[in-house]
């Protein structure tokens, strides 16, 4: 069994407590009282509590000097600070990850003779050449055929450049797989579901720190152009979050409030998605929609400026070299049409029905590489999947190059000028060329083998796709889905296109489309297929219609990827309520209460909580005639996270809760420090000592880590209410009550428990605490 | 005192009951067991609980036979279907809305000799003049003067012109007024401060009425053609609202569960922002940001359902006539450069002065008006003001013209076939003429008019829109504000311009800016001040952005609209937090708990709870000791809205809370129709029947009413807790108990009660329970 990893494989608990000794001495060394095991819920009450505890005392404290209150205005600008560095930060690393892309990728074709640094377009900036076509071919820039042999064609020089392809593709895969075993297991994998998770309340140590943080960024370079199907937008949320961890470290503010550092997370989320695609309020929609649990107003703002930065920051750096935010920038000439709405949503059907086949598909495999011996070799799996992409992508063009440079062909109108096969139409030989608004015309050849080899494609990528997300690489999602959908939508709309050419009086066309018009434009459809794709899987709407549309500058086509966007989400929804992050975050077990799970079932708190009927009493402590020797046992004899205390045995009144680490630190601390305290000293929870005999020796009191205000419902609370509460507020464990006893108590985990039991899943399948 | 009105006026408690009691005869006619009364704060968590009952009810009904099957899934497609329909509704509205708004605000000018119903625009559609000047001087459209007196010129004519504009601008105004206060008083004002305290979980009856609809959209038309200073965006978002609230009573699910119909409401808000703009996705993130209060996923979804179907229904009406969604289209052919965020941070800095100085000399205002003889008239306020804002807004070609037509020719960049004043550039003659890309120009004396014309109308609008908003009409925020920064960021854009083109060789200018290129697009630093003043009025941000691009298609200037956007809520929240419709629910007294105010004091529930020290004790009643007659003078002795149960009077072991209606519903009930239920019977509210002597009339079983959850916390709970507690769960009143006992209660109006005087505000200004 092989040491940690993030989405998929052994066992969580094992393998993740392993991977989290290894990065151990990079977190805090020494925890202390008021923080959180590893692989524990926190408490979002307790935490909110303490912040607050803590800006109170630095408010009393800023009216006592000049100096005080300095540090309290930097104090109330530290969270902004931390935006900006981070901004900073994930947008230079996008950049830099952005330009290593672009060089590894051409590196698999050729070199650039005049920098070997250079990538096949920065190469040929320099050169004299005009037009597009021949820049392509620019001699500075040769193909390792033409380099090694002097031919740079014919079957010889076609065969050593394939070699070289899968080569180069194994070699990178096979650095990024060893990086991340050996250096950092949780670098693997898109992050997003683990961030979910974290961001929900749970810890996981090591999970955004700095090993992590270089590890993921440097594989994620060697995956993305090893030509693997994965994109780098989930990786990148993973590294802007890094950075936002590290962030956190220089403000004791955030370092050591587990809730505050989640809402720099989430802020951090954005800044990711806002460089992977160029997209602020994508990414800040992105966040809340699908990453954040708790995200109130004041993150809003914060994500929004941290997602600013990051954008202008990427800009600046101008990886792409059109100065454009914008990813794949069109601009189309016609608008579309209402009756195109049918053909738009049939590809919001194709998207749902692709989601929920990824899916099912994916984890699947991922289930069989979890328990089968498959799991055991992660290098080889790699290997062989590189191998086999590699070899099946270099034959067809629409799969050699990258899949963003596929999705930008596929996305872009036939402009006049256009060489690409795809705008192989004939032309009208009357025709004057050099306009933007060009009329449908015939397709020719050239498209028709161009529809062929995008059928291959996409069968390849809808393949490969599924054993390729969940392998122990850094992989994100959001790429492969929409060259699928983009593949899709281009066949449907020269299929569109090409009827209303053939078929104009047809009476679909004959309202909107005359003869000599520019009715259809096959680029729209592709943008519109992307769209649903994505929706299909990860099941966004919002952030998913804005993300697309700052993607590529569409805004006046808004309708239609919100048609295909509602329509997928709809189609995939009724095969399954769950996306692709909600899937792995319970084929993992991560105990990860979903907002969107809707809980109808009749149950009370009664039926949940523990005890149950058979089991013995529920563990508790009394205010005032335990023994530190009685406290010591409980502790050793049980594991639960905390102990009520109560009045006495016979009431059962309820006085307070204790948590067992705190409880472990004040008796462990009293016994070293304090004089008197022996196994047989009473412990006292009330604020006066108890009315002890002279002979008893020194009691001790614990009030100071005592929480007086638990919560409490009582046992005839529905548990949808139940429920509701522990989503809204956060809470690690709440008591059960009958008018005014104390019966039981109810832990995230059994929440989790029960509700997995009413929908007839696997309850053993929640691991964590 | 008059008769209800919304924003201000005289205390709410009097007239808004009036205001209800009028509409009342619109409404549920019959209130029943679960539901409020008007004026009262609902209880979330029952809401959602009954909720819950209903969808069980459905779904196992649904297994016994067809008939149920398909009930419950249309039950289970209501949802969509009321979005369906407040789309439709609400875009055809807004459709009709558009088109009497651009025939009426020209009628105050002149008329179309062809067809009277015609506006300018459409007038001269027809028309043969080519160019956009002739066009507009097509011989159809008659100015009032030359049509009856032949005239078109001279000072004579003028005078008429001024005499009719005033005149009708007056005569609009005056029907407005009247419609609202005797038909709905509650059209007034924006609505979206009472709209944001229904969401919150308020009833207002009447306040989203059939009525209140129908008078709204008439009123609403005439108050944006009379010229006065206001926008129709808050009363869309009313109208919206209304239009959601009609077809809640198509189906039980909504009308009878107040939750539920406010997951509608904030859908129907969305919608509403849509179609005042065209901005879809702006509006669902206005309804997330600015207006909602409990906002799930799944209302997300639903919201941009409903937005995309009004904005599609909007655009099919297409009352701009050019098949686009976005209001004022923009297109500028240069990008910004670094250095230009230095106006437009300054932009950002005048935003949020100009927010600061609206709100408070708004409030200011408004307050006088409540307080003062002045409220007394509305009538004659409104005339008052509209006479003098048609009287200064004549003479400036800037004011006289509808607010939306100015700010789309502020945005606009000049072209070289623009033929406005603004535009009047000094041409170098060797330029050819019709290309788009051209150079930096020295401004015309057209120039400089202009310059002085937008500074007196800058002026003007300052002023004018502080006495309009609040008024007794209909009355928008957003355009009014976005035209001021409108002005001031076309006059500063023209100065940055000017000086670039003067100043070449100064050091900021020298790296971006060649001699004959064009490096300042004036029309930009409008849009950027135009969303710095939205922006400080009402500290959007996200939303603002995205309604700002949406609003221009301006997608490659998202980081300047941002920058300005956030520089003008951080000047503006260092004056104070609460953005425009926070500070007149504040006036008016609303009982909103804002998510936004963090409560930061040590307060502990035991300050907050009732009874204080030295009060009569907490009415309570016992589970099984007490009688009607006890139950009946405790009913008529206090005005709680519920009592807790409790086990015995010496133990005060809670047991469960009761609602005031619900019990006099049920006592009322017995009373009726079960025999041997006297004044000495006892109620109670256990399991079985209490042991009585035989000689006792029969008691009263009541468990059936009683709630066995309510909802409790101990007295140390911190009131941050406490409030946090209240705003997640949204709850109606909270028990606090020590140890078991019961202690006192919390309600919602002492939370807001307690924050209001943490924060040294008047206590007694929040009105309601």
């Amino acid at each position: 069994m092989e040491a940690g990893e993030g989405v998929s494989g052994t066992t969580p608990t094992e393998e993740m407590n392993g991977a989290g000794n290894l990065m151990d001495f990079l977190d805090e060394p020494f925890p202390d009282v008021g923080t959180y095991e590893d692989f524990h819920t926190i408490d979002w009450l307790r935490e909110k509590s303490r912040d607050t505890d803590r800006h109170r005392k630095i408010t009393s404290k800023s009216k006592e000097s000049f100096w005080e209150l300095i540090k309290s205005l930097l104090d109330a600008w530290s969270g902004w600070v931390v935006m900006l560095l981070i901004g900073l930060l994930s947008g230079t690393l996008a950049g830099v990850i952005d330009l290593a892309v672009d060089w590894m990728t051409d590196l698999k074709e050729g070199v650039c003779l005049t920098a070997f640094y250079y990538s096949h377009e920065q190469c040929c900036w320099t050169s004299n050449e005009t037009t597009f076509e021949d820049r392509d071919k620019c001699p500075q820039w040769q193909k390792w055929a033409e380099l090694m042999t002097g031919h740079s064609e014919g079957g010889g020089a076609y065969l050593l450049n394939y070699f070289l392809y899968v080569l180069w593709a194994l070699l990178f895969s096979f650095l990024a797989v060893s990086l991340v075993r050996v250096f950092a297991p949780y670098a693997c994998g898109s992050g997003i579901p683990e961030i979910k998770t974290i961001l929900s309340g749970f810890i996981i140590r090591g999970y955004l720190g700095k090993w992590t943080l270089l590890i993921k960024t440097v594989t994620l370079v060697l995956a993305v152009s090893s030509g693997l199907s994965l994109g780098k937008e989930g990786p990148l949320v993973h590294v802007a979050c890094c950075c936002g961890n590290l962030f956190c470290s220089l403000f004791s503010k955030y370092s050591k409030n587990e809730g505050k550092r989640r809402e720099v997370l989430s802020a951090a989320a954005a800044a990711g998605v806002s460089v992977a695609f160029g997209a602020p309020i994508g990414g800040v929609l992105f966040s809340l929609e699908e990453v954040s649990y708790y995200f109130p107003l004041k993150t809003l703002w914060r994500s929004f400026f941290a997602a600013l930065v990051a954008a202008f920051t990427l800009r600046s750096i101008n990886p792409f070299g059109n100065s454009r935010l914008v990813l794949f920038y069109v601009e189309y000439h016609t608008p579309w049409y209402m009756a195109e709405l049918v053909p738009f949503i049939l590809l919001g059907v194709f998207g749902g029905l692709w989601g929920t086949l990824f899916i099912r598909a994916n984890i699947a495999w991922c289930r069989r590489r979890k328990t089968t011996q498959l799991g055991k070799y992660p290098v080889l799996e790699v290997i062989a999947v590189t191998g086999i992409t590699a070899l099946l992508a270099f034959p067809n063009p629409y799969t050699r190059r990258s899949t963003s440079e596929l999705i930008s062909e596929l996305f872009n109108d036939c402009g006049a000028l256009e060489s690409s096969q795809l705008c192989d139409y004939i032309n009208n030989p009357n025709m004057s060329r050099p306009v933007d608004d060009i009329p449908d015309r015939p397709a020719g050849p050239g498209v028709y083998t161009a529809l062929w080899q995008l059928a291959l494609a996409l069968v390849f990528k809808i393949v490969i796709t599924i054993f390729t997300f969940g392998m122990k690489i850094p992989s994100g999602l959001f790429i492969p889905s929409m060259a699928v959908g983009a593949i899709a939508g281009r066949i449907v709309g020269i299929a569109v296109e090409q009827m209303a050419y053939h078929h104009h009086d047809w009476i679909i066309f004959k309202n909107w489309c005359r003869p000599g018009a520019d009715c259809v434009t096959p680029g729209l459809y592709a943008m519109v297929g992307a769209a649903a794709c994505l929706g299909g899987v990860t099941r966004m709407t919002v952030s998913l219609v804005v993300i697309m549309f700052e993607l590529t500058g569409g805004l006046e086509y808004i309708v239609p990827l919100m048609a295909a966007a509602v329509t997928s989400k709809w189609v995939a929804d009724a095969f399954g309520k769950e996306g692709i992050y909600e899937s792995h975050i319970q084929l993992n077990g991560y105990p990860y209460l979903d907002v969107r799970d809707e809980f109808t079932h009749r149950t009370l708190a009664t039926d949940v909580m523990r005890p149950r009927r058979n089991d013995p009493p529920l563990a508790v402590l009394t205010q005032d005639s335990t023994t530190v020797e009685d406290v010591e046992t409980l502790i050793k004899d049980t594991d639960y996270n905390g102990f009520p205390v109560v009045v006495s045995r016979e009431s059962e009144r309820l006085i307070g809760f204790v948590q067992r680490r705190d409880l472990t630190l004040a008796i462990k601390n009293a016994r070293q420090k304090q004089d008197g305290v022996v196994s047989s000293s009473v412990v006292y929870f009330t604020e006066d000592a108890p009315q002890l005999p002279l002979s008893n020796p020194q009691p001790l009191k614990l009030r100071r880590v005592l929480n007086l205000s638990p919560f409490t419902v009582t046992d005839h609370t529905p548990m949808e209410t139940v429920v509701d509460i522990f989503r809204k507020l956060g809470l690690r464990q709440c008591l059960v009550t009958r008018s005014g006893r104390l019966l039981g108590i109810i832990t995230k985990k059994d929440v989790l428990r029960h509700m997995a039991q009413m929908m007839n899943q696997d309850p053993e399948s929640i691991m964590f605490n």
